[in-house]
């Protein structure tokens, strides 16, 4: 088996969307994360689902959660609106993780070891330049045992 | 909102249990991962479906991916044979990873504060020493956007 046999679809977002709609994109197909394109159109990282929850939640809290339990449930349900006029480029950060590819035709346990050695949740499986789609690492476990 | 109104079940295995078994919980569940229960039957660690990928690859392949590609193909796809008569405890390992945990009446920031310190895929959520469920972070995400 390769890896294109394996790729699934996912959600493409440009680091010029719409933070809001990536983060409901995420929610509502309950994914991992999203794959980010850059200007040129590459897919260059992948958005996790915590990450745009650790841009949610103020520093002051992260560094202290018990200070959540201090704040009005009426303020602490309006975080979302953080992300109000935001850009997925901003929410990515300058630093963006690096996005784990593998090639359309890497066998099954060449996307495993990629998997092992970055702990990953999400293979991008590239043709060239071109997103093929992702696998997931339940996909990929899921693959291994049918074997 | 509190975090037993968004906790949802999710398989928990012994440590004693059949590792192929809670391998095939995760794969045909989709699930990120399992919980594990100490002998004491308390919840102690996080199966991760990415350390069970980890725990089938070959230590050789996984610090070099490449030499998976020169390997026959008949063989790699033996590779879930590994977890035969294996164990939950000997694939968790001697250092499992702490399981990120909050409690029943802790709000939706506190939980999203753990998930962004912690960058954890998944939160436990205990009432005393009772596991109530798990709340998963696309669900964390999209109960924040609904607010």
């Amino acid at each position: 088996m390769q890896a294109h046999q394996l790729a699934e679809e996912i959600p493409v977002v440009d680091v010029d969307s719409d933070a809001l709609t990536a983060a409901r994109l995420i929610a509502d197909g309950h994914l991992l994360g999203l794959i980010v394109d850059h200007h040129d159109g590459r897919p260059y990282t992948i958005l996790p689902a915590w990450h745009v929850v650790q841009f949610l939640v103020p520093q002051y809290i992260q560094a202290d959660p018990t200070l959540a339990a201090v704040l009005d449930e009426s303020d602490a349900d309006k975080i979302a609106d953080k992300l109000s006029g935001v850009t997925v480029g901003k929410l990515v950060g300058d630093h963006p993780r690096e996005l784990v590819q593998c090639r359309a035709d890497d066998t099954l346990l060449e996307v495993a070891a990629l998997v092992a050695r970055e702990k990953a949740p999400l293979v991008a499986v590239m043709d060239a330049d071109e997103l093929v789609g992702v696998i997931t690492v339940d996909r990929l476990l899921h693959a291994t045992l049918s074997c």
